[in-house]
């Protein structure tokens, strides 16, 4: 009968568990704003292209280490990211099924609304 | 041969011009920070709803009317909404076929996204 702290909506390997929201606390506002920043749309677009849990350190970003993690924090408290530790790699992978049961199509849209923008011949990205 | 300013993005109706972003400048990163704030993105609702142009006035916000103006303006510089003024109404409109011609489903997926959420059992909107 020992109190038992669960992590309902983390994820725990190794001891750490860090915070995410469950399903049905993923609001569309939260997820449109971790969006809509360059920085985290890039981290969104690879772990996208990837298919596959990656590394925080695997996605380089152009911005310092402590802004990194910043972006990676604000991608996995909207609920588009779920982060868990591999040994003492931090992993991360898009939650694709909360995202697509709760607003469909709107992922995909986003990203291809993103890839159209970096193939526009404007020169920007 | 005098100069003349020419409104090359801008809606000039009564001699007031307003400026709006060409399709080319707007950007996905743009156009996702001003739907990622609840109260403009239920002026895009409305707007959608409504399927024709709007007044600022028509569209109720529980906010001080210097927040709404801000709020209009947000929608305006991003490209989401065309403003003009239709005598001393200052109407506003979806910019749809613009929208739907750089980022297809993006709007309506959005849309679609706030739809589902309002109508979640979670008694929040």
């Amino acid at each position: 009968m020992t109190p038992t702290s669960i992590p309902t909506a983390g994820a725990a390997v190794g001891g750490r568990v860090l915070d995410h929201p469950a399903r049905d606390e993923i609001r569309i506002e939260g997820v449109l704003h971790a969006l809509a920043d360059p920085m985290r749309l890039r981290v969104v677009r690879e772990l996208a292209a990837a298919e596959s849990e990656l590394t925080c350190s695997h996605i380089d970003l152009p911005v310092s280490k402590s802004t990194s993690t910043h972006h990676f924090r604000v991608l996995r408290e909207s609920g588009i990211v779920r982060q868990f530790y591999r040994g003492t790699a931090k992993m991360n992978g898009l939650r694709r099924d909360d995202l697509e049961a709760l607003f469909p199509g709107l992922l995909d849209s986003v990203l291809d609304a993103a890839n159209r923008q970096a193939h526009r011949g404007d020169g920007t990205r």
